[in-house]
């Protein structure tokens, strides 16, 4: 082989030459292959990017789907919401929540550096901490947007400000830092036993909807939800078609949340996208069947909480399980999803728009299912640890929303008056209606 | 050339060695080749199903049109529908229809394997065809969709799911399969002769305008329409301005319809956003200066629907026409859509959003000047071929759907009853109103 | 190194042979470079077309922030003159603008050739002028609509067509032409200096906001806006939460709008995409406790604005500016556009939504802060130069467009009569209402 080792020495010594543009570029196999690798970084940076955009837009789509199931007097209050959970969340995010979830960790339960993006943001830093904050960013803002539509119609407004920033700056991260953390500098313990959860059944969905539920009892129902004898009311949306086009927003926002979670341009993303895409829609399918059967009639609302539980059911697993799999996940979501609304109603928690049930339950049942159908096969451990993960998100999410929810009670107030909820919210905490030029009802 | 034999010889068998995690990576002029076609594969990954991301979005599109141009106590059931257009047209496509589209094909007429994905779902497939699914997926729901709004606000729920799956599942894909099928594994005798469609002005729009016309036709006009002397009468939409964002966000979706079909991230996409773009932009204001000619105003509801003309117009020939082209195309579209309106309605057809001569009328006009404006040239023997296309498809789809829907009326009913339509199907089909806080006429 | 350069000319001369299809491709280091660079290409197209795809988008988020700010008489007219601004745009930028722009300038005042995309489209072309092309119209365009929302619900239809046309093929790229012409084929006399707006805080922006407060000014205000002594009345918008998706749509836009400016998929775009957030953000909120200490309530429309004079007031220094200079401009962009929409409405000067503080005020301050928290550090000579370009940019565009305005005041008229303004703009220039199904009052 000497005549080989001595054609390498040739070929990384002497190169081809090329003059660009007043410098002397020297082209070796090496050189064009430390380009393709820079060609594949590039391409992650645009499509992890592209697909924050997706998951930005579906701050838009909890919006409507929130303000559609409510009614046209608070309006303007979760527009209110739903645009500062993004803002505020940001600022939060940016300043301390980047840090305790991506920073550098010493005991895998929080990371403790990198805040306001120090050290990492500015002139000099790696540009892809940039991009990964942006796509984190979105992630976070979710889980808070998630609460929101459980506290929707009563919640009093300087209270709501408290737990937004507080759910993006310590009680999403934290959670986030044990699961994720070591996609940048941290490390954490529920993702050093194996925990599976790809995209956030559990990190995004469920710590959203534990808090949410957290803040459903501590707020108690709307007036007139529940009557004397305990009988459920319904209290109808007043823009059903909004909610539809918020769910459709959702959907393609879930196509950035997913496949974008691999924050890598490449093949891997297609199965992604395809047991997304075949989760929602059995979710949406099975939920219609399930309402017919249960109420007589496809219901609406529970068509389109049908096609989120599928999404939410699939984040979890979505790039470790088969497309057919996916179609069983999704319709057991469909299924899920309307008798856990049903049961949560009993149960006197008034959650307006069913967001305990989609994010909580549905996000518990894809975290396991993504044990339980993975396609390199399931085995005790893996179960075990998904369900360790389950019941971590429960324990911290709801207790810490639950110990934040009521020091806002007992301090700024966390519910309007029975004078101010009757007005309706928008009015009272805003000085506005939505809907100036409409005869509205309520 | 022998020394330049030995030193090829050198440059195969002697690589560069660089040393990755554990393992030794050999580099050479070929392993570079290599990574740089796959890189161009992951970009195409990328781009594909961005595209499809854009073309899922025009759902969210077609359901606001619809919904904006028909009466507020219609909206919910439209909701419904375009929801279960996406979802049971995922699920059929998923069982059937991509297999019967793309599946081998010996006849030349559909295909016949690959059903429910079997054989290329799953872990050890190739995801390029996961990744083509995905992008067929969302065209297949688009021809359903474009149904939807010519039998708005008088079919019955359950009639409607039979024929949105048959659509999804045997219509469109047999269609699909003379005209595209080669794409993957099958072959189509229309393609054959050299079909040029590059998006589907006629395997998706015409496709969908057709059955349109024979849903319309088959349930006869919504009450009122037209009255005992045969006067046409309006029924004006009940949200424009949900109608207008609706036509932003279908003219979004096309610069991932037609751009998209290229499956490829190069250069080419760019003059077909250039030809999509101008075309659109011509066909909105040539409608509106033909309403203004017609009716003394420039009409909305004429101009919205002139943008969709220009759009559907390009779509054959977005890839093989010039930019200059696009505009005159797009112009006669924008013409011919408020001419077909015009006619079909005094036909006494009753097509609430304008579905057939936006999709049917213009979608043949379009293919006919992919033929008559190809930059290549045109001969006889391709507007020959283009004319077999666009009569095949009127057959195919007016014919299979007037049967189907011929016999879904004589089995489980296509119309709702006279009492339920006054009453508005949202009430009587899903036992809710889309506007409940909302006084509203009608 | 005489065997280095025998080695060289091996490399170079004698390649690896590669069989593709039919025909011997031949692998050099060289030859592998030349791909290397073209998937880079093939990869900026992609990326500037997504972005082109966001920027697009804003057309609807501004239709519906423009809408939902004003009456419900005037959303037809809103529409209509939304889709307009983009069709007719379109054309006209095809046609005059982007040749006027990026054309071969001589004296650096404006471009010479290349109308109708003569000379560059077709065929034969560089593909990469067609991209480049359809991003900069949908930057053309956004200029016009700004203005549309300073002029709603009382211009006259054929009037609004005029100027639209007017500012997309001349207005708006004259400015574009001293400021950006070298991009492609021009020159421009501001580039030349070293002013730096890197995505058009001042070239799009306040060139829009400039123009639209000429148009106010000629216009006059809405009757019954001001008190015959002279006090300020609200006239709330009609539809908030349309508005506040608006918002949200063009915040999403704007990841499209700044970060696409890099015409380049490569980590730059990274950085920008923070400091694009943290601004918006820190607009949003600073708007929010600026309008609560001013008026007692956070005020939704205020806030909204905020987020929008935050993404408006990074626009130029998205590149150049750390992520913390971000938050910091942003929450001065949210300050400042509630004191500037206060100060217009007391000057009487009728703006309905705000656009000329959004777009003009915080486009200049915008410009501005490019200079002052430049990375680099900052001269007298940059902040001069931009402060040259902000004068430059009023001078030019408050200039043309008020005598653009006098002159169609003068012949065809801008404005429509009392009577009609009273019935509603809908219905007197388009003959139909927004919403035919509610009941409204106004």
């Amino acid at each position: 082989m000497k005549k080989a080792a001595w054609a390498l020495a040739l070929l990384l010594a002497i190169p081809a030459i090329a003059f660009g543009g007043d410098e002397v570029i020297e082209l070796t196999v090496t050189t064009n292959k430390e380009a393709i690798d820079l060609l594949q970084t590039n391409l992650n940076y645009v499509w992890t990017l592209v697909a924050a955009c997706l998951v930005f837009f579906m701050q838009a789509g909890f919006a409507m789907v929130e303000s559609g199931f409510t009614r046209a007097k608070s309006a303007v209050n979760i527009m209110m919401k739903n645009l500062m959970d993004f803002s505020m969340g940001s600022v939060a995010f940016w300043a301390i929540g980047f840090g305790l979830m991506f920073g550098t960790s010493k005991t895998g339960w929080f990371g403790t550096d990198g805040f306001f993006l120090s050290g990492w943001g500015g002139p000099d830093s790696d540009p892809w901490v940039l991009a990964f904050w942006m796509f984190q960013c979105v992630f976070a803002a979710t889980a808070a947007t998630i609460v929101s539509g459980a506290m929707a119609e009563r919640t009093k407004f300087t209270g709501y400000l408290v737990y937004s920033f507080v759910v993006c700056a310590f009680i999403y991260p934290v959670f986030g830092s044990w699961a994720w953390g070591s996609l940048l500098n941290g490390s954490g313990w529920l993702e050093g036993m194996g925990f599976i959860d790809f995209a956030g059944s559990t990190v995004v969905h469920s710590i959203g909807g534990w808090a949410a539920l957290a803040g459903a009892i501590v707020l108690g129902p709307r007036l007139g939800k529940y009557g004397k004898k305990g009988e459920v009311r319904a209290i109808p949306g007043h823009n059903i078609p909004m909610a539809a086009i918020g769910v459709f927003i959702l959907w393609l926002g879930w196509f950035g949340f997913n496949p974008g979670s691999t924050t890598t341009g490449d093949s891997s993303i297609a199965m992604i996208f395809v047991t997304t895409n075949l989760s929602a829609a059995c979710g949406a399918v099975f939920a219609m069947f399930t309402s017919w059967l249960m109420f007589k009639k496809p219901d609406i609302g529970m068509t389109l909480n049908g096609a989120l539980a599928g999404l939410v059911g699939i984040t979890a697993g979505c790039a470790n399980v088969s497309p057919t799999s996916a179609t069983i996940i999704g319709a057991i979501s469909g299924i899920l999803v309307v008798i856990s609304v049903v049961v949560i109603d009993r149960m006197h928690i008034d959650d307006p728009v069913g967001a305990v049930s989609v994010h909580g339950v549905c996000g518990a049942w894809g975290t396991l299912a993504a044990g339980l159908f993975n396609m390199g096969g399931f085995t005790t451990k893996i179960i075990t640890t998904q369900l360790i993960g389950i019941g971590a998100a429960f324990i911290w999410s709801f207790g810490a929303a639950l110990i934040l929810f009521k020091i806002i009670d007992m301090t700024i107030g966390l519910r309007i008056s029975k004078e101010d909820e009757l007005m309706g919210v928008d009015i009272t905490e805003h000085g506005t209606h939505a809907y100036n030029d409409f005869q509205t009802i309520n």
